[in-house]
């Protein structure tokens, strides 16, 4: 065994290491937001082999022997419990990153780009015929790939990892069947009710006003514009690091709560990455935990907060104000919360029957990767399932199976954690409650230290020390459950549709 | 010796390499974009991390045995000419990077990171005492760099290819040399005019219609905005790739001119860089020849075209319809050109009194470097050459001295570029009127594609394809010479000042 003088040499070297990776990955991470944020087109060519190069040293700086070599020297040595968790989330990443060929990672990134462009025009043209081949070589890929990693485990739950390490597969399973069981007969009855919700927005809103409004909501909820910057992007995102988190909106000439919402969800993501120690940027201690995590961040600000009857109490005359209009906070209220009948696409449901859509992509790419259902099959299925789940079927493959990109990507295995995270902001938001007190009046005074305060101390000051469920008991002090979501959506929506 | 295949698959290799090495680099320019344009302040510590993770990659990816066997191997091997180019200029980059050791790179990155507030408290202090040392360490690490890299020559000479490599200090000297000889007595011609230049601005002008403005300019001159964008930092600049050029400029409230020739200024630094051959990015032979050429692409935009009578008589319209004036064009042209008397500082100096800023700069860091020179004498020698070149004398330091940044930076070798880069803008002026025919005509006219393609044609498809007074030859037919430029300034400035 090395003494611990060795052992704190070669953690030295080996944290070294892990901070150029971190940093190289950064790096990386500001070229794809300049891309899609700012450069001009014709940048493209150049732009893709830049972050092709970024890409590679990346790859080749984590699939070194030499780190493997001190993954192994330090497993065996007398760590703490930090330095354990460093260790841990390095060696993952690590394997994976050996285990899977260098050719299969480029045959991948290739049929992806390629995919682009034909999912791109298959739903112009609303023919999944066209995109049935290319749909098919991503799922045998990413099939490969996920035997790559673990040929003895379901290549689905391998999939899933990639976005969710810990959880597990049952947990999202049991979760995703819990949600569909229980939230379906509540959208039926929604769905059955009279109430209409109010809809305040007439016309259409310029895109001026609606973004000094949604700089007011980033204003009002405190971002830190010293670390941050908004600006617009035809798919929102946030991106960065905890000095410097941007979040990214986009505006609907006709909707402007579909920008209010989208930034306060950016804003919440932003807002986790912010409140990642400092000191420990560049290593997983200041990294964030993966995806349902996140998600749940961002899905706490939109929904929880954004989506509040409270919040609009708060920010109603700001909105009147930017929007020319004059509606009531419970008219906001209402908009915020809308149902739509004519629920086909993902990104435009409310917080309710999102989750339907998002099981039904679960249950297809699932049975996809396990070849339990083939590509030629996926229209049908899918348009039984939106029937089924959510009362409605697509006309048209475009507004059904051809309308996100996240498969075209080779995302597959994703979208769960989109769920996991709303249902892990409910929990969240009950123990904040239960640990703040009335949040409901802290958020009308506009008073969001203390809900920033108990986020950062409970979740974003761990990083990705503890696994998933371990950060869940850390800040909640029980397991990973969707019952507060449950109750939560259960009692919201019969409220808001008498029902 | 290799078979014909054996090199072709080696010089494969190594241009893949080359390649990724210029990626690697174009990523951290764009990491640099983003820093002194988008990102927010409190972005500095991880961008500071992720810009010295890529150039040490950057660094191990030039300094790679591998590639020194590659060069060795392709030295000797039967290449067409551009292949040869090609290994010349990366034996060049490698042999530099090699020698010099990487604790010295190291030493006077952290010197000059730690010199920054040193020259900044004492600029602003206006006490060159407290920066002495600073400069002193400076002088001393670029002496020891340079003797790293070949100890039997003149360290200035060696320091001045770093920036310039193939027109030979010599040349430089001769040049600085000239101009002074002959520029001096200009200087003082033009000061004892009574002949005042018009000036027909008063009061301010909102930095939204200056924006505007620069913005037609760049219309007007034809850039190209599929490739490009304009945006304001505090020191413009020009990065980027032939795919994506940008330009910076800033806004000055009181002297709308300021913009317009910085943007201008800008503008030709991203026409060169956009007309490097796009099949070649990555490689030498779609970058551009170095500091002088890049700065004589700027110069000739800037002070050819920019600050020309027919630019004036084509772009008068325009800018008065901004800046809610009513000026002629002769009015615009003379302000464009007006020789301050109080000419202290070089930033703000004209086309013709610039250089014996220059020339002053280079005479004291040269023997600064040489050790011909002591730092607490500087000075005194900056003042007595002050007046003695343009006829005035810094009350401080701070505007005198310590007015530049640049070896702060360590970037001693530097200034003499940029009056290279102005005497061959009006060496390839020259030429270009006798190809091109009455182009004064043509910018009247505002048909600058002449302009562009006869630039494109003899400079910047080129590339680094030749060493630079090769390029000059294969632009002009004759060497690198500063006569055009002598000829223009006395012509210009006798006339405007009538002496």
């Amino acid at each position: 065994m090395a003494t611990a003088s060795e052992t704190e040499s070669t953690y030295e070297q080996f944290l070294d290491h892990v901070k150029r990776l971190h940093y190289v990955s950064d790096a990386g991470g500001v070229l794809q937001w300049d891309q899609q944020v700012m450069m001009p087109s014709g940048g493209t060519p150049a732009r893709a082999k830049q972050s092709s190069a970024l890409s590679t040293l990346h790859h080749d700086l984590l699939t070194d022997d030499q780190l493997g070599e001190w993954l192994d020297e330090l497993e065996d040595a007398d760590l703490d419990p930090e330095q354990e968790a460093v260790v841990r989330e390095v060696r993952r990443d690590h394997e994976r990153a050996v285990k899977v060929p260098a050719d299969l990672v480029e045959r991948i990134s290739e049929a992806s780009s390629n995919a682009l462009p034909v999912w791109e025009e298959a739903k112009a043209e609303d023919d999944f015929e066209m995109y049935a081949d290319t749909l098919e070589e991503m799922v045998e890929l990413r099939r490969e790939y996920a035997e790559a990693i673990d040929p003895d485990r379901d290549p689905y739950e391998v999939l899933f990892e990639e976005y969710e390490p810990y959880l597990g597969i049952d947990t999202a399973e049991d979760v995703l069947t819990q949600l569909r069981d229980e939230l379906v007969p509540l959208v039926d009855d929604v769905a059955d009710s009279d109430v209409t919700l109010a809809d305040p927005f007439e016309g259409t809103y310029d895109e001026d006003d609606q973004h000094a409004l949604v700089e007011e909501a980033l204003d009002t909820l405190g971002y830190d514009w010293d670390h941050g910057r908004l600006d617009t992007a035809p798919h929102p995102f946030s991106t960065g690091t905890q000095f410097d988190a941007r979040v990214t909106t986009r505006f609907k000439p006709d909707d402007p709560m579909d920008a209010i919402g989208s930034t306060i969800h950016e804003f919440g993501h932003a807002t986790y990455t912010l409140g990642l120690p400092q000191e420990a940027y560049g290593t997983p201690l200041g990294d964030n935990r993966d995806l349902s995590v996140h998600e749940s961040q961002s899905r706490f600000w939109e929904n929880h907060i954004g989506r509040s009857q409270p919040f609009w109490d708060l920010f109603t005359d700001t909105a009147n104000e930017h929007l020319g209009i004059d509606a009531t906070p419970r008219e906001f209220y209402e908009a915020a919360n809308e149902v739509y009948e004519d629920n086909l696409i993902r990104v435009e449901a409310d917080e309710l029957t999102y989750h339907m859509h998002i099981v039904l992509r679960f249950e297809i790419e699932r049975d996809l990767i396990r070849g339990d259902l083939a590509v030629e099959d996926v229209p049908e299925v899918w348009n039984d399932k939106m029937e089924e789940y959510l009362g409605v079927r697509p006309d048209t493959d475009a507004e059904g199976c051809l309308q996100d990109i996240h498969w075209t990507n080779g995302a597959l295995g994703y979208f769960p954690t989109y769920t996991l995270g709303s249902v892990l902001a409910a929990q969240l938001d009950h123990h904040l409650r239960e640990d703040v007190g009335d949040v409901d009046s802290l958020v009308r005074e506009g008073d969001f230290d203390p809900i920033h305060d108990w986020l950062t101390e409970n979740v974003h000051r761990h990083g990705a020390r503890y696994e998933t469920d371990d950060l869940v008991q850390e800040a909640t002090g029980e397991s990973f459950t969707a019952d507060y979501f449950l109750d939560y959506a259960d009692a919201k929506y019969r409220d808001l549709y008498d029902c």
